[in-house]
């Protein structure tokens, strides 16, 4: 399944795209795509219904998150080796952890908001996790698998001054407004060959920055789901960006950052495509 | 005005205490202390109403967390100066910042539970400030004052081998369950004569461990307000962990840490007592 969100922001309905890639409302079944809806076993009754019997919606209504706010944004940073490496940074021997706020989640197609103040706004694909039930001590990885409800494009955008030259936390950098465009759809894992081997492309002004692949992260998706819950409880609905592969704005030589006009657009295999314009916070 | 939330955890309603200290239930008049009440003028509302004429509250209810989930919990990090020092650290030049998972929000008496392969569960009592309204790029300091709905103990737990042994961002040794305590309750400012001398102090099984006073903070709370506010939108209801005065565990000479049975109780001038016990995760 496919699901996504649609309508204004603030007041998105829950939809699904069906097998011809039309765009389903399914308000009338569901309040939305969240904690409550993936705690008590939503997408195992979404599973159940025959989508094709749902109104369509325009395809020209703008799309939200793929999922409600979450509960929590956690972020796994230095996840492909060669990203750390074009950071200057050493590759992490266990998953760094930081958090973005929750409230940075925006649809996949609103625009980027470039900070006031800000010289270094960049970019970073990333592949997205939802937790599909909350999750704490969990025994394996393998144990892991039964708490994904499913994988989207997750775009990390950052400040790289905010986030490293004051003060060495991150969050100050990864917080501002529309900073996590997510989307277009959330998808369930069945739809997905493997997980851990999909193309990411990231353009600017149709330029090609980046081009990895999901297979050369360190810590693959089950690893990390394992490995937060020993530390602290996933809940339902909240979201794990799980790294960027290289070619950051960051690691040009010399850095390049987005600017007000700027367009960008990102790609993951089986993902779907998000495009985002650049412009004042 | 002085916020409670009390009842079973997950379902709490909201009540006062009144000027003699008792408790009072508003849930007939109000759905919980959140950010929709914070944004929608609420605090005003509630200003006007003759508290006396609400039901009294057993006072062996459990109290929970004097406000809602909030949005996000943003803390900050090395705030006093003798602190910093405790803890091998250069003074920061600016706000350091870093988040708690917002799930880590719990009642000011319940259990300080220490993770599983824990070793260095460690306290920090911290002046906590709940935001009143929506906050994004402030124009002062002075403007900052009207953005604050009030202020509480919080009790910024954390585990110093999660944070700072295992890759430099603190997020992992701040987020594990229960590791917020927020309360008694939330005392609007007028409550408050001045919130910047007030005395914090911290016992751990009835010796007291830390004293100090908001008055050392390097960053006060109205700068902190106007300086996130240029980074993140600040939402009603989101609190701000200001950070903590010398005398935490890891700071002694050698470090001292939680152990199950411990119990914890922390004051702030003005802003009532916590009492919590160690157990296990």
């Amino acid at each position: 399944m496919k699901l996504i969100r649609f309508g204004k922001q603030g007041v998105e309905k829950p939809g699904v795209l069906d097998e011809k890639g039309i765009r389903r409302d399914l308000s009338n079944e569901f309040t939305d795509w969240n904690r409550a809806f993936f705690q008590s076993g939503g997408l195992q009754k979404l599973g159940t219904l025959d989508i094709s019997k749902f109104p369509e919606v325009d395809s020209k209504e703008r799309l939200g998150s793929c999922v409600s706010r979450p509960g929590k944004v956690i972020c796994i940073g230095l996840n492909y080796s060669d990203h750390a490496a074009e950071s200057g940074m050493a590759i992490p021997e266990e998953p760094i952890i930081f958090q973005k706020g929750a409230n940075t989640v925006v649809g996949p197609n609103d625009d980027i908001l470039i900070p006031r103040n800000s010289q270094k706004t960049d970019w970073e694909v990333e592949l997205g996790i939802v937790i599909g039930k909350d999750a704490r001590y969990l025994s394996s990885m393998e144990a892991a698998k039964e708490y994904i409800a499913g994988y989207c494009i997750s775009h990390d955008v950052s400040e790289r001054a905010f986030q490293l030259e004051k003060g060495g936390q991150w969050t100050k950098g990864k917080s501002c407004d529309n900073f996590n465009p997510l989307g277009p759809f959330l998808a369930t894992p069945d739809e997905i060959d493997d997980v851990h081997n999909l193309r990411m492309q990231l353009w600017v002004n149709g330029v090609k920055m980046q081009d990895g692949n999901t297979k050369t992260m360190i810590f693959d998706c089950y690893y990390v789901v394992h490995y937060l819950s020993q530390f602290m409880t996933l809940e339902a609905g909240d979201v794990i960006s799980t790294g960027t592969p290289p070619g950051v704005g960051l690691g040009m030589k010399p850095p390049i950052y987005l600017k007000v006009g700027d367009e960008v657009a990102l790609e993951i295999e089986g993902l779907g495509r998000q495009e985002q314009k650049c412009s004042n916070a």
